[in-house]
Order: C-alpha cells, then structure tokens, then sequence
C-alpha cells in the first residue's frame, strides 16, 4: 500500500499522456448529442471518486449528475429513461457484476456509456462506448490508493474537455502537488503514534473535499479497523454532532476555497465540546482551531486540491495500521475483487 | 418522542385524506410537461426519506433520479440544466436555508418545484409551484419520526399517481400496518435492555430498506450517542466488513422480496464471523441465521414494508436512550431548526 501510495505521481504522469486524446474524443462525442444528465454507478472506493466526478461535472458543467443506486436496475429491473444520459461506470477490476449489468442496460436504452477501470482487458471494456484507462500498473493492494486518485484525474481531464475554459482547470499541475504531498510522511509517520488506540472516529469534508472524507473515513475502516463514520459538514449538524463528547476524534479536510469558512465554524463548535480534531489544511487561522494538524503546501487551490489532500490520509491509514501491528495490504475478510448484484 | 412514535397511524391517515388531490394535481402538471429528471433535495431524516424516495420514484416510473448535492449551488453557484426537471425539497421545518436556496435556483432555471413540509406557514412554501404537507400536528422531539414516516407517504403518494398502476402501490394499507408495527413495543422494551453498553454498531439495509438504515443509524446517533455507521449491504461488503470482529453489533433490515436473499447471505456471512446480529424481518428462516430479531407481520409486503418496519427501530432508540438514562427528546448540543448553507 506504500508503495502505491508512492507511486502516485508517475502513475497520474502516465495517466495524463496516455489518456488525453482519448477524453477529447469522448468530449466531442458528448457535444455532439444532447446529453442533460450525467449518471455515475460505482463501488466502493470508486464510488467515493464518483462523489468527487459528481461535484467537480455539475460545478464545471452545469450537468446535472445522479449517482446510480445499482439495486435499481439488478434487483428490481427498473428501465430508466436515459436516452439523453451519458452513464460513466467505474471499477477498479472492471468486474463488478453490478456495475456492469447498469452500464448495458443504459446502452440498451440509449445512453452513451463510458467504463473507467484499471484492467484493459476486463468485461466493462467489452460493453461500454467508450474506455478510460487508469495507468501506473496493476493495483496489488486490497485498499485502493492509486486507482482511487487515478479515477479522480480521470474526472478532471473529462471536465476540463466539457468545460468552456471558464473554471480553468490545470490538471498538469496535479502530480506534482501529488510529489509534493508525499513529502508529509515524516510529519504522519511521527502523527500516527498518538492514535493507536483510537476506535472510532469522524471524518468531515465538504463540496470537493466530500469525496475526500468517503474515503479516508473507508480506508480507516479497511485497514485499521476503526470505525470511521463520513459526514459532509453540512449533515454532520443534523444530528450526528450529538455524538461528539471529550476527546472524541474528528478529522477534518480544510481545503482552501469556498468551504473553508464553514470547516473553521465547525472546528471551533467541536473546541467548544472538548473533541480532539485533526485537520488537513494550507490555513493557518484554521490550523490553530485544530488539536493536531497536517499543513499542506499554499500552492494548491480549491479546485486542485482533492488529489493531494487524499495523499497524508492515505499515508495515515497505512502507517497507523503498521503502528497498530496490522497489515495494511491484507485487511481480514476481504479479498481484491468483490462481486455483488 | 415516544408519543410522537405513537402518533404516526392518524398522521399518516389524515396526510392521505387531506393531499390526495394536490398530489393528483402535481402528478398531472409532471405529465404535461417533458419531465426527464426528478431532483430530490434535503439535509439529515429529510434526506434519508429522500434516499427513499429515490429508490421509490425510479422503480415505479423510469425517471432517473438526483439527489442534490446542496453546496454545487450555496457554494459553489452552478446554474444547473433543470429545464427538464421536477426538484422536490423536503425539510420538516421548511426554513433549512440551503434546500430554499436550491429550490429558488431550480424554479429560476425552469423546474417545476415542490416543497414538501410539515409547516404550512414556512419560507419553503412561497417558494415552490406545489407544497406537499405532513399532517398530525407539529414535532416537537428533536429527533424526526412521524415527519419522517409522512414524507415516506407523500412520496408514496406522489409514485402511485404518476405510476401507470402496473405496480400496484396501495399506500391506503400503511397506517394499519404502521399501528400493528407499534404493537412490537413490549417486546422492544425487552430487548433495549441487552444493547445498554453499546457504544458503535453498523445498519445495514438495502433497495427499498436503504433509507431505513440511514435513519435508524442517525436516530442512533442522535438520542443514544452511538456511533453508529449506514451501509448498503452491498457497500459493505466492499471493504467496512474488516471492522467486524467478535460480537460486533450489526442491525439488519430484512423485508420481504428482491433483498431478502442478499439480507440472509450478509447474515450467514457475520455468523461466520461471530457477529452479533439484530434483524428486523419477517421471514423465520432470516430470523434464525441471527443473535436477536424482531418479528414483523407476514402481510407487510416488499413493496409497502418501509414506513412500518422503521417503527421497530424508532422505538428501538427511544427505548435505549431511555434505558441508558439519556432524554431522547433533548439531544445534547441539537436543536430542532438546524440552519446551515
């Protein structure tokens, strides 16, 4: 899991080159139809990078998304109207039955389908119009570091392609903000003691860094067995802020832009409940709300930041389930690919 | 809140008696008009009626459905394509500045709008083209119940108007169904007793069951302090399933029809693992592959299951705050109206 966390720069490097000219295709191919919804049927950690695609197409281009409910379409055999859809389905494996059982039914109805997956050679490739590929090697580990944020580069190259330059989106920038994220191991490695014996926590983000929570929150859960719940800011008001009592722990993403407001009026309620906070931030203001904080470069803006700031949660998950003499790269009871319908 | 539980039969009956008509109004306006996407738009137990719905609404008439992403609109400003589109916000209070804020949007870019509410008088309902209302008098408890049951029934309403009757809903049937549910109350009161100590537990629903699970999991967390974590049993099988170890407390919905299978698998699967299993079903053979279960009336079919098979659960809340000698109307650090944007 190191490893490929490590390995995230080039990956995305390769990811960029090998895929541009596909996404301008794809994008062509979009323009060319009336497409007024996007659906985005996912799993697991790629449901997660669904969220983020989620946020960055409807903000970038004013498409309405709606993230599928595979149950739907397996179990009660629903036929959606999606002849003015494009339906993006991504796996890592490209063998979730489900995912792929949505993706044929929506061509069957209409819609222009596109796979991203990892594995060229899988069954979504055979089914859908269109195929984008996350690049950098075959993902060995069961928690998925690489693909997660190869799934989310792949996102902003299709938007930038949409997009009519309005919200200048510079994904060439990602792997080296990706470089340097790396460069916090020291910081988690020494960080990562203080929490051996934590049991369960909650993991907040907002709007772009949504996504972000979904996902540290489930990595926490898959290889340190803690039981990590994920609330956007907003929901976490409505009720599961009830929970909070001394010293429970709450890990917040602080991006900059505009849900950093919101995340410091949230730091500063859980001060006043005595929680123990940790905070990934560039904000030095937000920074001290914080019991412990994780400070990223100032460099990287709100609408960039997202795949560096997965970077030191990966990183804590891994080291914290070393520091909890665990093996992060076989969490019990789970295997790599997972078949549900 | 107990009372609130209680009141649910002859809310549910007078909110079918007094908006029959204008849901029959709202589903003839959707025909007359090219509808191709219907937006559903909440924040905490309104959301998780909304996720409900969803499921509902795509099943029964082949409209995909979005459930909004507030901040792409408060936060970040997208003017979404909602031409097409019917956008339903749900809010107990009709005063949750961000979901007005959606509708206001949506009315502006085109969507025929409806606001579903329990207070007549609210922001919510100069604002939308149709308001839908819960009867059976104002909610007091903090925690949502009756509210809750009464936007499942409006959206059950709203369904079998636009359906084309091929599925057969007969939301006439609820409200008895709903007081047989509250006849489970004794032997709730004993079951209360053997989860005092809990302190985090994961629910698990799925399809039609979904919602219920993310309700029950925040009626948890806001009167008990649990913490306790929602899944689809999809979901989890993709990846949370590591955190399951000896005696881990797991709440399962298992209704009748397309899901029971996958509910007695998952069940089969934590026995396995030596979890401890609580089921709310009406299938004996489900029943036995768990450590506890609470017995539903056969009657209750899949497609009519949801609003009387969260009653067990509410009353599951109420009863354990209680018995941990907690008030479950006055939630720590809560409110009633939760303001965010």
């Amino acid at each position: 899991m190191l490893q490929e966390i490590a390995a995230q720069p080039a990956a995305l490097e390769q990811t960029i080159y090998a895929e541009r000219e596909k996404v301008a295709r794809l994008a062509q191919a979009v323009r060319a139809r009336d497409i007024d919804l996007i659906v985005l049927v996912a799993r697991g950690s790629s449901d997660n990078a669904a969220l983020f695609g989620r946020y960055l197409l409807e903000v970038t281009t004013g498409i309405p998304v709606s993230l599928a409910a595979p149950s739907v379409y397996t179990l009660y055999n629903a036929e959606l109207r999606l002849s003015r859809a494009l339906v993006i389905g991504v796996s890592q494996s490209g063998e979730g039955e489900d995912i792929n059982t949505v993706l044929a039914q929506a061509r069957r109805a209409g819609a222009l389908t596109v796979g991203i997956t990892n594995e060229a050679a899988s069954t979504m490739t055979t089914i859908v119009d269109e195929v984008l590929l996350m690049h950098g090697g075959r993902e060995c580990s069961v928690a998925a570091t690489k693909t997660y944020t190869g799934q989310l580069l792949l996102f902003y190259m299709l938007a930038a392609a949409l997009d009519d330059d309005s919200h200048r989106i510079e994904y060439e920038r990602i792997p080296e903000y990706a470089a340097q994220a790396l460069g916090l191991r020291p910081r988690i490695e020494e960080l990562v003691e203080r929490y051996v014996f934590m049991e369960n926590c909650i993991v907040v983000g907002r709007g772009f860094a949504y996504a972000n929570a979904y996902e540290f929150a489930l990595k926490l859960m898959e290889t340190c067995y803690v039981v990590a719940e994920r609330f956007s800011s907003a929901d976490f008001l409505h009720g599961p802020l009830a929970m909070i009592e001394r010293h429970f722990p709450v890990l917040v993403f602080a991006p900059p832009g505009e849900t950093l407001n919101g995340a410091g009026e949230l730091l500063t309620r859980l001060r006043e409940l005595h929680a123990d906070t940790l905070v990934i931030t560039s904000d030095a203001n937000v920074a001290a709300q914080a019991s412990r904080c994780v400070m990223m470069p100032a460099a990287i803006d709100e609408l960039h930041h997202a795949i560096p700031y997965i970077i030191p949660a990966q990183l804590f998950a891994a080291l914290l389930a070393a520091a909890k003499g665990l093996n992060p790269d076989a969490p019990r009871s789970l295997s790599k690919v997972t078949r549900t319908l």
